[in-house]
């Protein structure tokens, strides 16, 4: 019970501008910090009731089932698939990077019949392309990824590419991981069935749970499947319980992530949807001019480039890991590197929520400039 | 990106008396609040290794396997089932409890062939009903919890039950969420196969990380699994690969709540693990006589009391449900219900790490006593 010593980070503050975590916002820290309070507490249940409110305002949804789970991003990833899938069921996967991949396998593993629609590393997918698959089998669900953080493009069409899986009889699952809160999200206008998120990236809390919502088709095939969802843990229908109604006993939710994670949704309300993501959009642009002029420009066309998370292409003769390490270490600026086939071509730099500062961005090129002028000479 | 709100609580400082969360201790919520670091950032790779060391004390191991999942106990509890049973597998849980019966369920959920042993609530199994259960069919795996949080009754005898699964042929996993850190557990010296736990009770910390540890026996027979457990988010062979090793990313686990969980770890140590036990059982003794002062005895024999958690039997004539969301309310002491059967019947008054305090017992006591006079007059 002592409380002589007084606990001291071992790490060096980070400036994050990788592909999450982003930098935790002040407000949120502060929030994370409240009082600990029960996982059935009145007050914590109200609040869930407010973080609600909040969430389907950034996912834009009016959806019912639309909340928090109690784990990361991937989480939100195999809830959706394992509560919308059942054993035999035939799932289009269309992949256009490393979390496309991800759902299929998370997908297999739940016993689905899963065909995989592939684009190169750094493309999107054309309309025509995913309805022709669509086509070709009675699929029970689409799933894709809106912004994919391993190559920084964003998937272009979606309303479109929703009409189609539901003129085909599919529904239609959104990976927003790195979309949500960043870049426009419209789950009810582009009449998405299913989307997930993660915390931690434009929403600037710190990771550990996984926004999520699903409209009534989705709520329905959940209510009406054949046998329970493999995981207990992730299972939809005992989180709608516990978030509303009853709020049945499901398992023991933490107050202090979800204080943050309302605290991070009250500051993005508070500023604008809008204005945040013009605010992402221009820093986005300040980057990329910086990177041009570094010779590092950036990996995905203009067109579907996504602002909260840039790939910069490695000029030849530079060490992409040794610069990379060098800005952690000697610059405490966190970037990552590539993702599969593009590990050894590209830096990913991200700039999400609270991350994304101008003064961020004059630090990350200034200190590049330093490495790669040292790493050439 | 407005500072101007300082964001306020919404709830009252609660004086956390329920089966966890415990309340957090102060240096656990400021480490909580250290800068935000990436999930492979060298310096949370390295606090790893410092928490792993510290949960092999306080698990009495040297499992190299051993480390704290990004969910809650449940996570935990789904972790270890998924991972180790498989679709046709046949396990035996044996159950005097309702997360007995939770292992049950979730085994079902997996596919495996599960043989219930049941206890009616409040006893506990004697080795023999174990040993001639076992002895029924070759299972492969006995599952069953130590320290029931539904009930307060400690299962004793784990080294005798150990052995007898052993001599059976089958595994045996241990559910510790309510005695780790709170009572003895001994791994290596039970010969435990396997154990997971929580956070946010004994240790003190948030809840949001299952501590969980495999011995080699268990840490094979996941390696040779004949196919990929049905959990990409619990998979625990990649958990291993993140942790240890190459440190290849899984998910996006949370620095915020590992630098809790570690300084909670450190807390306990620096106490000494003997010495905290031997807290928390005076503290019990001494709530347990002001119980039965009231007339609300404990319901368990003190045979196998549980220290962390007392169920109290509530007298005659008493609303336990009315008194409880009184002391809610007007004292901000939580306290909870009984479960299941025990619903109407029993208060569960949980005394777990930094809530183990001799003020924290005096203040339920007095609050027991105004409100009961109160219900009775």
């Amino acid at each position: 019970m002592t409380l002589s010593r007084k606990p001291e980070p071992k790490s060096e503050p980070r400036i994050l501008l990788g592909p999450g975590p982003s930098m935790t916002h002040p407000r949120v820290m502060q929030a994370m910090t409240f009082p600990t309070v029960g996982h059935l507490d009145p007050q914590l249940l109200c609040l869930y009731g407010e973080e609600q409110e909040l969430l389907r305002s950034v996912f834009g949804t009016q959806n019912e089932w639309t909340f928090a789970l109690s784990g990361t991003g991937t989480s939100g990833m195999e809830a959706a698939l394992a509560n919308l899938l059942e054993p035999g069921d035939p799932v289009l996967i269309a992949i256009h990077g490393y979390f496309g991949e991800r759902m299929a396998e998370i997908s297999a593993r739940q016993g689905a019949l899963v065909d995989r629609l592939n684009r190169p590393l750094g493309e999107m997918f054309p309309v025509e392309e995913i309805d022709t698959a669509l086509k070709k089998k009675n699929y029970k669900l689409l799933a894709i990824v809106h912004a994919e953080t391993s190559t920084g493009a964003e998937q272009l069409h979606i309303p479109e590419i929703a009409r189609s899986a539901h003129e085909n009889g599919a529904m239609i699952l959104l990976d927003t991981v790195t979309s949500l809160g960043g870049i426009p999200v419209e789950i009810d206008k582009w009449q998405v069935d299913a989307a997930y998120s993660a915390s931690q990236k434009n929403l600037s809390a710190p990771s550990g749970l996984a926004p999520i919502t699903m409209n009534s088709r989705a709520r329905e095939t959940i209510e009406k499947r054949k046998r329970p969802v493999t995981s207990f843990y992730l299972d939809l229908k005992s989180y709608a319980n516990y978030w509303m109604g009853t709020h049945a006993y499901h398992h023991t939710a933490s107050a202090s992530v979800h204080f943050a994670l309302t605290e991070a949704l009250h500051i993005l309300i508070e500023e604008g949807l809008l204005s945040a993501y013009q605010r992402y959009r221009s820093n986005a642009e300040k980057l990329w001019g910086g990177l041009e002029d570094l010779g590092a420009s950036p990996f995905i066309p203009s067109e579907y480039r996504l602002p909260p998370l840039t790939t910069a292409c490695v000029p030849d003769g530079i060490d992409p890991h040794q610069v990379r390490n060098r800005l952690l270490n000697e610059y405490n600026i966190e970037i990552a590197s590539g993702f599969g086939a593009l590990k050894d071509k590209v830096w990913r730099i991200g700039l999400m929520g609270y991350s994304s500062r101008t003064e961020n961005i004059d630090l990350v090129l200034s200190a590049l400039q330093d490495l790669m002028t040292d790493s050439n000479g």
